[in-house]
């Protein structure tokens, strides 16, 4: 059985970068590394991924988001990560169900239990081993998440209120799950967040030096 | 605060055909009508409908196809048929939850409570005046679907046990709510079963003469 690992946070946090530098890092140690993201990472969830991006900020309500991101997470569960522990493989997820709850729990104000009963659903009791919550101011999130370009903008255009919800909901998170979850200084350069995020790693699941 | 009137049923059997002849009925009373139907119905569930009615049979496992049904059915309601009950309108649906508790309960061995969670979570206490469930023979259904066309014909490959589980869920359902639900012989002409239709909302939900 592999190791499941996923990075959570913010906008502009780099977990998408990081999730690259750490796969990278856990090749040379001879694992084979799936790397993933979510809402998508499977053919159907990128499907379900791609209603959920585009059009209006008010295109869904927060039930139905949550009902859209959790049948996008159960496909890429079936087809993509659970195949790949099964074997061995370590998986690193760019977002997980943790985004879920910061986006429509905190952000849009969805009841954190219907969330939680929507995940035991879904996902059952499977959970990430590690959990690494990238975390830096928001307006510095959105600066650099505005330099992206492409049509994948909906989250971002929310306003500063909502990032703000988002961000202490992560924390809120990582201070309720301590030993699933790591909060990383997002604010640092690309190569020190790097090596916090590979000491944790190290620190918390023991892969092969 | 207009009536919600739902046709539920296996292929086959008539449910679009019928769903206009009772708008009809109904308008040539002076009552505003609302057409709709499920998976889709808005503009947003529509999209997820796309989804769900083509591709491989086993797609989607029994779970995600719940979730995204749920997902489809909470956007209907908040787009259409919540607006126009609120307005007295009465809206006749082609489909309902009846048939994700047939389909993905009945016929694909989903937990029935797993169903009703959803139910609460993404309709809440809201449900049908009234559904009347379209019966017939499995195989003159099929047969009748077949001449159909057209790409949308995923659950129609499903298999003769599939459709007769489905049948048996539809039965069990209307056995269990009487109040809500009526059964229709709709191995009838198609004029016959449009006045027995016609007879059970007249008597169910006393329309204006």
């Amino acid at each position: 059985m592999g190791r499941f690992i996923t990075f959570e946070g913010g906008e502009g946090g780099g977990k998408s970068t990081q999730t690259a530098l750490l796969a990278e890092a856990l090749r040379a140690r001879g694992l084979e590394v799936v790397t993933t993201r979510e809402p998508g990472g499977s053919p159907g969830a990128e499907a379900i991924r791609a209603l959920l991006v585009s059009g209006d900020t008010g295109r869904w309500d927060g039930v139905t988001e949550a009902l859209l991101h959790f049948a996008a997470r159960r496909d890429h569960l079936r087809a993509t990560v659970w195949p790949a522990l099964e074997r061995g493989a370590w998986v690193i997820s760019d977002r997980f169900a943790d985004s879920t709850l910061a986006y429509q729990g905190f952000g849009h104000g969805l009841d954190p239990e219907l969330i939680g009963t929507l995940y035991r659903l879904a996902v059952g009791r499977f959970a990430p081993d590690l959990t690494l919550i990238l975390d830096l101011p928001v307006e510095d999130g959105l600066r650099r998440a505005g330099h992206r370009g492409g049509g994948e903008d909906r989250y971002e255009r929310m306003g500063l209120d909502f990032h703000q919800r988002l961000r202490q909901g992560f924390l809120g998170i990582a201070a309720a799950q301590p030993r699933r979850c790591a909060v990383i200084d997002a604010a640092q350069p690309v190569a020190a967040v790097h090596r916090a995020v590979l000491e944790t790693v190290e620190a918390r699941l023991e892969p092969p030096a």
